[in-house]
């Protein structure tokens, strides 16, 4: 049976050439990059070239990267870092349709003494900014949204957004781990000072990550120990991860810039298809800017667990919700803030393409998601 | 040139075994373990197939194995995880030659309000504990001590303070990175209650290590978002990484089983041939019980910095002091609370072996180094 892979926004397939550059960094010595000797060196150069690579995503310069384990980590070096820099207690603000990363990273900021402002949605994923110049008077701290976000691709327009917040003296964290790969990033580095992003989102490793950092901005480690990172993030350099990511950035930058009007046509076919066959099927945050790749639609009335592991039984592989939180029974916080009714909410289900989703999967998809929602629908009626 | 790889202690080379079971998470669809779908249980199967693997090395349940970055992680998730976990501000016990991670999280243990106590040692290395039973009286928290240490290979008697650190309701955390692989674990479950080991010093994978922890303890999270790691640790899973992990691991427990008095006797070898090749040099800790690897060996007068890259242009690889503070000028923290002279810490060299060091290499290792110090000291006289 076919494998039909619709979930690259949980995780993407390690490319050819990102895993062709990890290897020799598998197969043989590797040293620590720490390490004076020649093959510590060789080493370091390997995480520097890298990180030229990762640097090359933001047209910036390397020094303004700090490589970690991931996306979540680099959410929390943003945030926690930036209000522990601080010399008396800031303010947070961040959305209600944050990455659960970005969410939990709340509890601990107010844990730590911040205050917390979090902006709502309506229901087209869309901001609502009316009480951000009253949120903007509360003490400096750090403003930190996502970008894209990874249930429903909708593209906030966090510019004005970060312009009036950085007039306030706040520092501003875009969370970019699921626009990394789809939309250029230098245009974010003009009006953000922490940039988040993830390998394993654009076709690199799992476990490691970036922070971008603007020149002059300045954070508190939240791992301390050896002198990585430019002290902001101790630990033995993870050599061949960061390697591929590197390779990964690299190829992510050059197609970047090349027309995704292919991945957007697919995207478009698939939801038509499926909004034609099935009733009822409706596409969240439908009037909201998108990326290419992601829909989330619901099946009112049909238990979204059921029709995963329906579809999983045909070889079709989609989310609801988040992966991060696809183990929980909780309904996904993103639809519930945007307001949509528990019945959508229950059967919402996210299909996330790549650059390798080819038409004849897509049209496979269909078939097979038209059969489980008629066949689940049936049972329920 | 042949290379002699004498820096093990900074990290080790991916073993073949571990490389093998990588290389399927590698090449090809791997996807997130917190998908529904068949390809993400897969990738949950091989996780918690790596999670039995790792915890084979404590003789201990899977459920006890928490997955993170890294050491340095695995040792601020221990206490910091710890201390935040406590009704009111609590105390940290630590020593004065700790890793550098177990060092600078006093610092931030510190900030968040604990008292801290740091125990000083002998020029042996030995830990003086006339103190400990005084410091035991401030409120509970967390007595945090290296089990082996990193530069010199010293093994610390932690059962005796473990003992009475917990009679006086303190949680007792154990650094084992430098002892997993080479000791065996089991033996430290029945007095500690968390053990942080990291897989690239046991021939695993850069990025991953583990927090073992004894049934019934909790600890706060450090990074939270998704359920990963029963919410201890948010992320997505480093599959590869942890599964290379898994593997090294499963070698590892059958290795440390092994008598291994071949290599305690390749690193006598090379002691007793540098010294009787070399005047002054004095082996540090040499009066202390020590893992079979490690030597650390001063060259009176000698810097150590010449002397690692004159040993580098001839292919033998060596550290001084641990590899993560190697890139900074301080003198080794270790060697200074052991009240070692000035000059003697100023040319002092780590040679850390492996199971993969031949009696020829040792023999090769021997002669360069008695060449550089001869024209070290010829230049300097």
């Amino acid at each position: 049976m076919p494998i039909i892979y619709l979930d690259n926004n949980a995780t993407t397939r390690l490319s050819p050439t990102a895993y062709a550059a990890m290897q020799p960094y598998l197969d043989g010595l590797v040293a620590n990059p720490s390490s004076l000797h020649k093959a510590g060196q060789a080493a370091r150069r390997a995480v520097e070239h890298a990180r030229a690579q990762v640097a090359s995503l933001f047209d910036s310069k390397p020094a303004q990267i700090i490589f970690t384990s991931g996306g979540t980590e680099s959410i929390h070096l943003a945030v926690l870092g930036t209000l522990r820099r601080l010399a008396s207690a800031g303010t947070l603000i961040t959305s209600a349709v944050e990455h659960v990363a970005g969410m939990a990273v709340a509890e601990r900021a107010v844990a730590e003494g911040a205050t917390f402002h979090r902006l709502p949605v309506d229901k087209a994923g869309r901001l609502i900014v009316d009480d951000l110049d009253e949120h903007l008077k509360s003490p400096p701290g750090i403003v930190s949204l996502i970008w894209v976000n990874n249930e429903t691709g909708a593209i906030h327009d966090l510019e004005p957004i970060a312009t009036a917040a950085r007039a306030a003296g706040f520092v501003v964290h875009v969370d970019a781990v699921q626009a990394a790969g789809k939309l250029p990033l230098q245009p974010v580095t003009q009006w953000a000072d922490l940039i988040s992003i993830s390998a394993h989102k654009l076709h690199g490793p799992q476990g490691v990550g970036a922070l971008w950092m603007r020149a002059g901005v300045t954070i508190d480690a939240l791992q301390q120990g050896g002198h990585q990172e430019r002290d902001l993030r101790a630990g033995t350099e993870n050599v061949p991860g960061i390697v591929g990511f590197g390779a990964a950035a690299d190829d992510a930058r050059t197609r970047v810039k090349k027309a995704t009007s292919n991945l957007k046509s697919l995207r478009d076919r698939l939801e038509y298809a499926i909004c034609q066959a099935c009733p009822n099927a409706v596409v969240v945050a439908h009037d909201s800017p998108r990326v290419d790749n992601t829909t989330t639609i619901c099946f009112e009335g049909v238990p979204a667990e059921s029709l995963l592991i329906g579809l999983s039984e045909r070889g079709v592989f989609a989310s609801s919700g988040s992966a991060c939180s696809s183990g929980s029974v909780e309904p996904s916080h993103v639809l519930v803030a945007m307001g949509l009714p528990a019945g959508q909410i229950e059967g919402a289900i996210r299909f996330s393409l790549s650059r390798d989703t080819t038409e004849q999967e897509v049209d496979m998809a269909v078939v097979a998601v038209t059969q489980v929602v008629d066949q689940l629908r049936a049972l329920m009626s």
